[in-house]
């Protein structure tokens, strides 16, 4: 499959002498044994277990029993980045290497194995004979490394499994690293997903001043799993149509011979460096900021470049067939041995290997040294350039609470002040930023804007709101986007906060399952460094998603995110500014965690004074004696709460029941660590089960108001002796537009049922209990009629505040 | 605020003299009246709770109390839907409206209710005085309508609340609706999110010949809730580019100035329509399918249009202050009262309603009749033009099994077989389509491929494998877009099914959420039709993605969906082909559901003929006898499991045990549907506690082996009265790229394992049992020896099958 080789991009860019000598001979030379190296070992770690270097002839025994690995994408991620430690060498570049198509594991790990860092970090597998046989056999096998590109490999912020993000990682790694060039393959596959289709907008939010560059190589490999790629078979003038729609000025470099590709290559390479650095130097020199159209690459090769051009009768070379492993069965068919062999053997292996297994001199003389490799570089290893944020001290922005459930504050207007600060202190290391989509005044979080602008390199217009490059606040209405971002800021040693409403923090589910994945693993490789944990604010949430109605209300995100290894996830639920304002702050003194932090932006009653706050957070779960009615220590009910809106309606109705009965023993249990309900045995901040009887008693019924869906309290608490007796109400999946209380009601999680839930459940309350029953009943119906010809709440359940002082 | 007014897509086209003057004055004025009249609807429902007409001064009592509602993309949409009807009518259209913004609700409400289609689906809000006092009440009120586009709101399919999927329901609703014409509003917030970006390349799957149309409308607002939208920013040749690179022909229709907007869109519109039915006489009539570029439209006008334009001395109109409730309190502030009078008269309600408070005749003009009126469309009602599927016997697809757990079979490559037929027994009503991204073959569903090609109109080479206009099989990669298509395709009336790897389907978790959130609010609305199920297949599941590695292990979407209202959700994880087949056929045949089916596509053993299969999976859960060693019905243990996997590493563990321990009464429960499990209390599908309890027992142990994360049991079953002795083995978060038993051994679920708990909690099994766990834990050790040497399971326990004959 030979195709035209052509670059174009406009008119004044054509293929000329130039281009076809631009590499010298000793240059080209070098760049196609390194290329070469990177194949033969990349097929070697897909198909071998022994015999790595072809010393003898090739048998079944050398051939692993189960193939398992991609070929397809492999040639085309190893011929750039050949490429690149070309540009890198020549202009002492600092470039990290993101991509997309992370299937294509093994050219990645005979790029560092290449380049040397493989063996320093796994110095089993070095540069020899033994080196090389442990290299090829622990691919893809029992015991030793993923098929894909993986926290394991050496270079890596991306897994790339889970397609979509690479653009995004990409971008994330490069904001705020002005010296950085981040090469990123997109896949042709994953340029289909939505949220790569998005990214490409990245440039919008870039400054050319003080951000770094992205340079985007889109690779039309032709072929997913089983289909053509759309990219790959619309016009081209299509294609090139909505990447300069997109912002890029794209350069195709396109064809399947080997010497004039790298001829074309290498000057399309060049010219985007040249117009990159172009762009930052109008930037940083002249001061100019005029939107910058950033050179990007299209890079059209046969899927499975280089290996079999046809096997059983199918092309193999430039099709589909080449996605995994081309040829199916040489353990146990001669004739696909014999082909692999041959295959292994056009990359001449006793030229591109010494007597002992090691790279030739001449390969090793076209890696980069020390970390300018980029399986070296440190930003792909971000835990070792993290420094610690400079922290305000939370306690300054405390909300004075003289008593509690009185006075009413906006939580997170107040952490608003605070993140404020945040940015304020560490404005001059460049390492912290804020991700919202769109939402950041809409979470009350405004004041954030008073210490840096919103990113924004776009046309601004009269009257718009603190728009600017190089802003610190990043809003696109993308979740995914932000996430992306986000993860490649984190993962590169930075620090950031991410607000979302709570319904649609749903909408990156399956990217914190693999955010989560990558940080497992990473804590196992002692190489790694730790890394921020990733912050979740989680506001608007679902008990004040009364005006936006049902499609903005789900808490559902907490379940997901407990689905993954305790080790790694924290959850909080702050019932106030104060508590919230803690809690901020020791999340972002924490490391490779998820920490998701649930918290109301409406004005809410305020519980606990700053000292108070920092006991509780520090404790994560507490009885509020103030609140509490059991001074002999011996309740007749627990009424636990988690969540701000479960918070005040528990009090509310522990402030009704006290009135109706004075002798009643109630017990104010307040959760915001959630993960110390579990069993300490299933997690880090587990209570011991002594623990947890000594706030929720052996054998008392437990009232439990919880913010999302119950079932999560009975699966966090199946194990504890008194489960039997705890009764959760929480959403369960009913609402509308409506007011806020009404939204309790819906729910039966409203003060008036949960009076009626302790009173059904404490027989010793006598005759005063039924009749105090049907007031409660008889007032929730006056609610609805209320609500339903007002259209607001009744004031003494609006304005309620805690009346037992 | 005014901009330029101008249309431009190529050079052909330039505004004129018969742009200037495209409507009659008759026909401006009937436009410009029905526009007016759904303005002040709009604002009428924002504001109003009495005084609908203003036939008297507006005072602070007819306020709402509470303001809950988004003007401003709602003057775009209303301006939209009245150049609909006129078309609508000059050419006898059948037309649907897809509103991605679908916070604009209240124009949509006004829309329905002007067309008289409202008051006829809720006859208390009439077409007179009393009626129009409701409408404008009941919206945002409690117990009335929500603020967004709802299942509520008649002609809608698309609630809009979540942003990203307004086009891809577009498609998905024109997909084999040749006649149709389904304009759809993307909001330029919306168009940043991933979903939507990526949904712009559908037309390269629908067919001119044999599809509807799509005539997209991208709304540049200009704001979002406080930032400037991207698309509105950006040069306008670089969106006109993006735009033709998605390969649509775009017209930009800018402006402010009512008058000659009308002219202008007008003039587009018509324009517009022309190439829509040009391009599909083309392909219908001379039969040529040359890849079409469709015509879409570029609406460029200020947000809160016709709106205040100034506010406590602030910009409103052409602002994201209009995005909600522009004018915030005329309750209370004579002055906003002043201004919200006179903007509601602006509209000269006075013109607009007869004596009654119906619309005046010439408004009632401009309405199409019938269900021709958008907001009558049966397509936006697809019960009510849903057909049941011709469904071929899935006997006859059975794999024969004459003893249980003998020979293996491939479970969804049975499947294909069968769903190659539901295609073609029902390809003459073209109500069937299969989705997958990229991942039909990949899921050894080939066989579907037999009986219509994958759909594709683009370029096509030697080699690619079935792929056509107008093919059935719908593969993208990305998972957004197949699950919007798939539910704009059921919501308007037809069938489908969704098969996809397990981890990848968190992807579209907050898709679902939403479409459940649909299904739970239709399903209380009498005029809306029941529609088919949306049907997953959870395949490349969790046990065997060992070659992929630990990125594509998460079996989390059951619990995620689980969530979800009991009435909507079912779960089923069929242990062999033939269940599968009896499950999927009851999927295809129910209505208002998501279920999810969960099964593998290896080799694995088969175990219930087909009568026996039907009869397991009509139970849904039940012990399986031939495993069984209770005889007298008096277990020692109860081992269960739930999942293909899972199922047979119980069945090995029994064998085991069986030789072991020939006493030991062992009783094998096998779940298929995982609902059976909670109480039927909670689940119309779950089991009474005395049903449970003749499986379960009440008192011995329980080793349950089940396919997900095991937490998911507990919380089904925590009510039970066995539960402190159900022990759960399942995926915790252990994988890599490994063999598939280990993968079992990683997360403790495999045979050895299983066995290991049972003598662990059978106490009375002597002796033998210490010296029998210590084999078993040797096995293990050299099982774990075996894979990293060899690299591939031991024969016996990967080529396991049941002995107990």
């Amino acid at each position: 499959m030979t195709r035209d080789i052509s670059t174009t991009a406009d008119t004044t860019w054509t293929t000329g002498p130039a281009v076809a000598e631009h590499l010298s001979r000793p240059e080209l030379d070098g760049l196609q044994l390194w290329w070469r190296a990177a194949n033969y070992l990349s097929v070697g770690q897909i198909y071998l277990m022994d015999n790595p270097l072809l010393r003898e002839p090739l048998r079944p025994e050398h051939i692993k029993p189960r193939l398992l690995g991609h070929w397809g994408t492999t040639p085309g991620l190893t011929f750039v980045y050949a490429h690149l430690n070309r540009v890198i060498r020549e202009r002492d570049l600092d470039m990290m290497y993101v991509i997309g198509p992370g299937h294509g594991g093994p050219g990645l790990v005979a790029a560092a194995w290449l380049e040397g860092t493989y063996s320093e970090v796994y110095p089993d597998v070095a540069q020899d004979y033994a080196g090389l046989r442990r290299l090829v056999t622990q691919f893809s096998f029992p015991g030793g490394i993923p098929s894909h590109v993986a926290p394991e490999t050496p270079g890596s912020i991306h897994e790339g499994g889970e397609l979509g993000y690479s653009l995004s990682h990409a971008f994330g790694a490069a904001f705020d690293n002005p010296d950085l060039v981040v090469a990123c393959v997109v896949g042709d596959g994953e340029a289909e997903t939505g949220p790569l289709a998005t990214s490409w907008h990245s440039t919008t939010f870039l400054d050319p001043a003080t951000d770094g560059a992205v340079l985007p190589i889109l690779h039309l490999n032709g072929y997913k799993i089983a289909n053509p790629a759309v990219l790959a078979r619309i016009p081209e003038n299509e294609l090139m149509s909505m990447l300069r729609g997109y912002g890029y000025e794209p350069y195709l470099v396109s064809g399947a011979e080997p010497e004039p590709m790298h001829h074309l290559f290498a000057a399309t390479l060049d010219r985007c460096l040249d117009e990159i650095h172009a762009v930052q130097r109008r930037a940083r020199r002249d001061g100019l900021a005029p939107r910058p159209r950033w050179p990007m690459i299209v890079l059209r090769t046969p899927k499975g470049w280089t290996g079999p051009t046809v096997v059983d009768g199918l092309q193999v070379e430039g099709s589909w067939r080449s996605h995994q492993v081309p040829i199916s069965d040489p353990r146990h068919n001669p004739e696909h041995l014999a082909l692999l062999e041959s295959w292994l053997r056009s990359y001449e292996p006793s030229a591109l290997f010494d007597g002992n297994g090691a790279p030739v001199q001449r390969i090793r003389d076209h890696n980069p040294t020390g970390t300018r490799r980029m399986s070296d570089n440190p930003h792909a290893n971000g835990g070792l350039l993290l420094r610690a944020l400079r922290l305000p001290d939370f306690r300054d922005y405390a909300v004075s609470v003289d008593e509690p459930g009185v006075i009413t504050a906006e939580a997170t207007r107040v952490l608003g002040e605070y993140l404020r600060d945040v940015l304020r202190s560490n404005a001059e290391a460049r390492n912290f930023r804020v991700f919202a989509p769109d939402e950041n005044n809409s979470n009350r979080l405004n004041a954030v804007l008073e210490a840096t602008p919103r990113a924004w390199v776009a046309d601004t217009e009269p009257g718009d709101d603190a728009l600017a490059p190089g802003g610190r606040v990043m809003e696109i209405l993308s979740e995914h986007t932000c996430q992306g971002w986000l993860e490649g800021y984190l993962l590169t040693g930075r620090h950031g906060f991410f607000s979302c409403y709570e319904a649609f923090a749903h909408i990156v589910d399956s990217m914190v399952n693999q955010h989560a994945k990558w940080l497992k693993v990473s804590n196992r490789l002692s190489w790694r460094a730790p890394i921020a944990s990733l912050n979740y604010l989680l506001t608007s949430h679902v008990w004040r998603q009364d005006h936006n109605g049902f499609s903005h209300q789900d808490p559902g995100f907490i379940d997901h995110v407990v689905n993954k290894k305790a080790e790694l996830v924290r959850v909080y639920l702050p019932p106030d500014a104060n508590t919230l304002l803690s809690v901020v702050d020791h999340c972002l003194r924490s490391r490779d965690y998820i920490n998701v932090v649930v918290a109301g932006k409406q004005p809410e009653p305020q519980y606990l004074d700053m000292d108070a706050a920092v006991v509780h957070c520090t404790k994560g779960i507490g009885i509020w004696d103030w609140a509490s009615t059991d001074q002999d220590g011996d309740p007749d009910v627990v009424l636990a709460c988690a969540g701000d809106v479960p918070t005040m309606e528990t009090l509310a109705a522990v402030d009704r029941l006290r009135q109706e009965f004075p002798d009643l023993r109630m017990r104010v249990v307040n959760v915001v660590d959630l993960m110390r309900l579990q069993d300490e045995r299933e997690h880090p901040h587990g209570l011991s089960d002594a623990d947890f009887d000594s706030l929720f008693t052996r054998d008392r019924p437990v009232i439990f108001a919880y913010h999302g869906y119950p079932s999560l309290i009975h699966r966090l608490t199946y194990r504890r002796h008194n489960h039997g007796n705890i009764h959760v109400r929480g959403y369960k999946e009913e609402g509308t537009t409506t007011t806020p209380f009404d939204m309790c009601v819906l729910n039966q999680i409203d003060r008036f049922n949960l009076a009626i839930d302790v009173i059904d459940r404490v027989p010793r309350l006598g005759p005063r209990a039924a009749y105090t029953r049907e007031a409660l009943r008889s007032e929730l119906i006056e609610h609805r009629e209320y609500v339903t010809t007002h259209g607001e709440d009744m004031p003494q359940v609006r304005d309620w505040v805690w009346s037992a002082r």
